[in-house]
């Protein structure tokens, strides 16, 4: 709302009657964060990309969250230290600032929190705390800029998460068609998109679906009206809780870029957006959507890429004599 | 000798005496090319980061040729399909143009062939390359690109393979700290790095590491004085032509970037620069460097980091429906 206000005076008066109606959707557009501390997010986006913070040296998080690939790595569920198949689909790190916690199963409370889970994960990076803390420290490239961003050369697992949160948040996808659409740009979207977020507003996926990120606000049972047949064993929240009632409870997931972040679902089994849709009216609504339909929620879902991360690839600072070894292939 | 000609002429008469001197020097600068296909290069640069051509779809040229990292993976040998330990030391990709002959056998003639390798190697990329074009062809950002760099939709390994190679063309990395040397501005290089230099020079280094590449024009065998000691089986050129005098004649490598693309050697067998030149020393001039002219030697070395490549990071055109899936956990 504050953006919006700002904007508003900006743009002036004529666009007061689009905004008004945007501020009246279940969706509201999505901005670029304005308080991002640049030292900190730069030293985030190298670590982001740093396969020295896993055991092997070769995996990092762009691995599994490739910013390439909508932020996510299209595959069923991702790979470890060693190939290790992981229990869960990679969610998109794009726009992750506005879930309302980390993980499928909500763990983590933020961005910083959850970094530091991956690089330690056995099944992960396997890297310890403490060893990626040490190579970190042994590159002075590294150290000259956490210097610079926090004040003095320690290299602390709480400043490297916060760096690599700070980067995250940079992640936002604006300007998709659908936000122009929102914004007053009616030639935005065709008649059929147009009917497919109709279509998506009167079926109810709203429900769940809503908010700046089109989800990412609460956290749902998979599988309301009819069960989710899978051979996943993840059971969401009951994982963190240990409630019954927290059984199958998911963090409902964004779908800005949802065009570009398949396979679907927790357990990444669906490859299409048709039918994660179908499966979606059946199991969460009851509803069985016809292919004419699907075409049209689908045209819609599809109006919500929006502008993917524009950076230069990043250059990494060199390893030392000082630096631990990577140990791919080692105990 | 063209390139500086036509420099000659713009930069006019001032210039010509150092240039004379860089002339006379056995290691020439080296420059970006300037006979580009940006087309086709920039096709090839979305292939060389995306994963899909690899059967798991979860590694990509960029994993084991990281630009981020100076164009190799800075492990003793690569990671390939399901975490297999590959045979040899991942060289940069970096001025590969340079590179008499492509891997470190010379086994491919240029960097056309050399793509087609890794892509359909079992303990690489392992997509047969009839799949990988299966999922090209399947993607219509790509064919569309196709379509505007050779003319027609079609997608041959022939085309694939080109435009990875147009883009590698691209990795060059002029204007090293020795390269502005060598053009003339005598202040860019310390006294230290000088006598290195000098050093480099009188010692016989420069009889393999000359030219553009520093390196990367000849085969040589390592351990021309002593044997070379290591546990890597590869035997170098001697796989390519059965010949037992080519046992252990390996292709130069360049020494551009070699700050910055350790490991070092065939084997990766050693992590730091003095020791790398203390070896080569030893066993290809039988001779003992003390630790000052070791040092000097380094110093000098590290002045051959030249502009890293610089581009936006690729967004990679999403999967379809009809797009062959990955398979990095099956069969």
């Amino acid at each position: 709302m504050h953006l919006l206000s700002i904007r508003l005076l900006s743009l002036g008066v004529t666009l007061l009657a689009p905004l008004s109606l945007a501020a009246a959707e279940p969706i509201s557009p999505i901005f670029a964060p304005t308080d991002i501390d640049n030292h900190k997010a730069e030293i985030g986006k190298q670590l982001f990309f740093d396969p020295r913070l896993s055991k092997s040296g070769f995996l990092s998080c762009n691995s599994c969250h490739n910013l390439s690939m909508g932020g996510a790595d299209n595959l069923t569920s991702s790979v470890g230290h060693g190939w290790h198949q992981g229990p869960i689909n990679s969610p998109t790190v794009l726009n992750s600032a506005y879930n309302l916690a980390q993980f499928w199963d909500g763990r983590a409370a933020d961005l910083q929190e959850q970094a530091a889970g991956p690089i330690a994960n056995p099944g992960e990076m396997a890297q310890p705390h403490a060893v990626a803390l040490e190579v970190i420290a042994s590159i002075p490239g590294y150290v000259d800029s956490f210097t610079v961003a926090y004040g003095d050369e320690s290299i602390t697992l709480d400043r490297v998460t916060d760096a690599i949160a700070e980067f995250e948040r940079t992640l936002v996808t604006p300007n998709s068609r659908f936000d122009q659409w929102l914004l007053g740009d009616k030639a935005a979207l065709t008649s059929v998109e147009v009917e497919g977020y109709t279509l998506f507003k009167n079926s109810g996926c709203v429900a769940c679906h809503s908010g700046p990120a089109v989800g990412a606000a609460l956290y749902q049972k998979v599988g309301l009206i009819k069960p989710y047949v899978t051979d996943n064993r993840a059971q969401g929240r009951f994982a963190v809780t240990g409630n019954e009632s927290d059984r199958m409870v998911f963090k409902v997931p964004t779908l800005r870029n949802i065009e570009l972040t398949y396979p679907y679902f927790h357990d990444g089994s669906v490859n299409t957006l048709e039918e994660a849709v179908q499966i979606m009216g059946e199991i969460q609504l009851g509803r069985s959507f016809s292919d004419l339909e699907t075409g049209q929620i689908v045209a819609f879902l599809k109006t919500l890429t929006g502008d993917q991360p524009n950076f230069p690839l990043p250059h990494l600072p060199p390893s030392t004599p000082a630096t631990p070894q990577p140990n791919p292939y080692g105990a």
